[in-house]
């Protein structure tokens, strides 16, 4: 195991998050909130003279396999949260340390799960820092994304065949660097649109650009106590709802019609079922909600902003549905465990591999009944190999294994069946609210340190594919060979 | 598809159905009770005439490919249940129709899960039928299984592989035939140990030997409103538990017992690791639910009971633990999940798969981190081949997408997440008892009809190993070729 380079990994990371850190001190400045410079000054240092103590030089022996890196960057994902509670903790916008940990991580993994009741009161850096972590989370996941379609031209490494079907970056541009650039390009140029569209709405420039970072990295943090809500604005909310729904499809499909080549990304197999299933919730929620608002139009409209706030995996948008009839709980029940396209920033298990599943349940059916039969699988137009397969199969195991064993560990922490399960699938998921106690108050505060640790491992879990903390965690990774 | 051997096969099926239900219509003779014998007398006239008519000559060409013994098996179970639904109709005994048919199926796919909220004013026949039908489903998940056996010596058909790993029957015996003799053999002289062993205890003999046909075919059903509770004895109690644990290890382990070759048998990794849960749970549950019984001793014998009945799948015991404290519930979720060991009369997910489920986890985990080290996965002493691996996941992952999808509409239908999600897992796993206002009442009368039959429909894909029902309502089984 190259260890040193996993320690230079890590500082590399680090020194990037105290880069980042300088905004939200440029933007306390600009509000002359004196009392929050120091801790991110403090923060600041703190990263960058940790980053620059053990990874001022680069190692000699610079070759990271498959392992090195999952571990850098498990490893790298909580050092980040570790440095990143600090702003909170130090300027006591958030008094417990635990709690501050709960919500970098939920930051970073993009979740947007709080233990805050209130946040109109913090100050404005703060607040940026807050939605920022969203917006620095989503381009880890793209980083990460890209990572693993490198590891994904050798051997055995398919979880991005899995993960992004069809069209790859990776084929139409020769370079990892240069498909990040082309991604980020993507990414920024999507959030500064909605930014600019909000601002538009009549939405203070502070909160637009707060907001448009939170539905990038399909998080949820608000600077409004209300969510979006708080505006009032049916503009400001089909706006954010249309580019929550933006930042759920997979960024090759937008590179593709950059490109021209409309027909392909209208052929996306995995758009297609997206697109059915937004609409089919939207109508389902509409209708059941319409005797709620007493306004169909109304209702749609509502129905639609949750729709894409929990397919998205953002979750956006307060409290509201908890009033809403039986059905639409259902609904954003089952919304809770699809999540958006894979290659977005979206959480979830990923429309594509939900088909995947039903896809190999049909077939496997077929093979039973028809042994000697050939049957294979086509998605996106492609054959899928033995090997994808079956690693998805084993995703979707590992999955609802983790599903199961964290929900009853929180119901033995005498939480009750509804509150265990919709928020350890929300965490896992990186949706952010959830149903039950959780839902009626809508923060996580409930939770014990214990719990909000836990809670923030899942996070971290399903934020990197499940599989990275499974290495980092286990034993024999760390076993002499 | 050879459509008049399956009908051929199923008309089999019921020409046996029909002359078991003479047994009970003996014991309502012996005991005089009028009001029962024509019921039963019309059963078996309809049973065996539809039998007659359709099934009366053997056709001519009597190959049956694995498509046809699926359909087969999963329309005859579905055929016996409905024939064997009449008696408890047509006496009066249960008034609507399709309780009788969830009783039923309830009964076949030993299950155990009851709507009748007393049964004690029951006649004896229809009592003995009830349990009896418990007995039946036990032989007759022990064809199945040797049925699969014999398909997977072909191709492609490796669920008996991964169902009984270790030593098969198969490869002791030469015919398959004979196989079953030796495993009807060992069914029924346990069946007649326990039976023996409870009259012993004081235990009346026909409670004794409807006790002893529930246990069994681990159902469930009871001869009495309070369960075994009723006999208010610690002995009854502790003969129950361990027949129960008794007839939830592989069969292959007592006729290798038989051939005394004992070293086999204790170093089968799955009878450790079930020995491992049960110990654990008992222990738990018991110094967790000392305080409710404010005895260590009854305590344990308590938890051990209920660890017996939940893990076994046999689920008696009455609504006791529904007073225990939180913690015991969780553990009782974990066990609803698990089941025994394959090859055994026990449903559930089994022991053996879910040992599998990890070491495949642990190994894909350790291929990501490694992928030029080859990994293999050895189960029982043997290495597990791709076909046998790749299937376990597809198993899995289509156990828990039912059991998700099936929760989220029993939630539609209005019933709270505790209900609807313990009484799915339930009935997948044909254990009976649940949780919420099932365990509450013991009886799932709450239920409206449609409910009863979509959960009598998942006790009967749990018991068939999900795919024969699957390929039964699979449109494309039905196509022409």
């Amino acid at each position: 195991m190259n260890y040193k380079m996993i320690r230079y990994i890590i500082c590399m990371i680090l020194m990037a998050e105290s880069a980042f850190m300088v905004l939200p001190l440029l933007v306390s400045l600009f509000y002359g909130e004196n009392g929050v410079l120091m801790p991110f000054v403090w923060s600041i240092l703190a990263a960058f003279c940790t980053a620059m103590l053990f990874g001022l030089k680069k190692p000699k022996y610079d070759l990271v396999f498959a392992r090195e890196s999952y571990i850098a960057v498990a490893a790298g994902w909580i050092l980040v949260s570790l440095f990143g509670a600090m702003p909170f903790y130090l300027s006591g916008a958030i008094p417990s340390f635990i709690d501050c940990i709960f919500e970098t991580v939920s930051g970073f993994t993009t979740t947007g799960a709080t233990i805050l009741e209130s946040v109109e009161s913090l100050p404005k850096g703060i607040l940026f820092w807050r939605a920022f972590t969203h917006w620095i989370g989503g381009m880890g996941i793209i980083m990460f994304l890209l990572m693993l379609t490198q590891f994904s031209e050798g051997h055995s490494l398919y979880i991005m065949r899995a993960e992004v079907p069809g069209p790859t970056v990776g084929k139409i541009t020769p370079k990892a660097s240069s498909n990040a650039h082309i991604l980020y390009g993507i990414y920024t140029a999507l959030t500064l649109i909605e930014a600019v569209l909000l601002v538009f709405g009549g939405m203070p420039v502070f909160d637009a650009v707060t907001t448009a970072m939170s539905t990038a990295g399909t998080g949820g943090f608000s600077v409004r106590d209300a969510g979006i809500a708080a505006y009032n604005s049916a503009y400001v909310e089909w706006v954010v709802a249309i580019f929550m729904l933006a930042f759920g499809i997979n960024f090759n499909l937008y590179y593709l019609m950059l490109l021209r080549r409309f027909k392909i990304v209208f052929k996306s197999e995995e758009l297609r079922v997206f697109i059915a299933i937004v609409a089919v919730s939207t109508v389902i929620m509409g209708i059941n909600a319409t005797e709620y608002y007493g306004d169909f139009g109304v209702a749609i409209r509502k129905a639609f902003f949750q729709t894409g706030a929990i397919i998205s995996t953002t979750g956006f948008g307060g409290v509201e549905f908890m009033n809403w009839p039986m059905l639409c709980h259902s609904v954003i029940l089952v919304l809770l465990f699809t999540g958006a396209c894979a290659g977005s920033t979206a959480g979830g298990i990923k429309i594509s591999r939900i088909i995947m599943t039903f896809k190999m349940l049909r077939k496997e059916s077929r093979r039973l009944a028809h042994p000697h039969e050939v049957t294979t699988i086509k998605f996106e137009g492609k054959f899928v190999d033995k090997e994808t397969r079956s690693f998805i199969m084993v995703y979707m195991s590992a999955f609802f294994v983790i599903l199961a064993v964290s929900s009853i560990s929180i119901m033995i922490m005498g939480h009750d069946y509804e509150t265990a399960f919709s928020a350890v699938l929300s965490c896992l998921n990186n949706v952010g609210p959830a149903l039950g106690n959780v839902g009626h108050s809508g923060v996580y505060t409930l939770f014990s340190g214990a719990e909000k640790l836990f809670l923030s491992l899942l996070m971290l879990t399903g934020r990197l594919e499940i599989f990275p903390m499974l290495i980092l965690f286990m034993p024999t990774t760390w076993k002499k060979h």
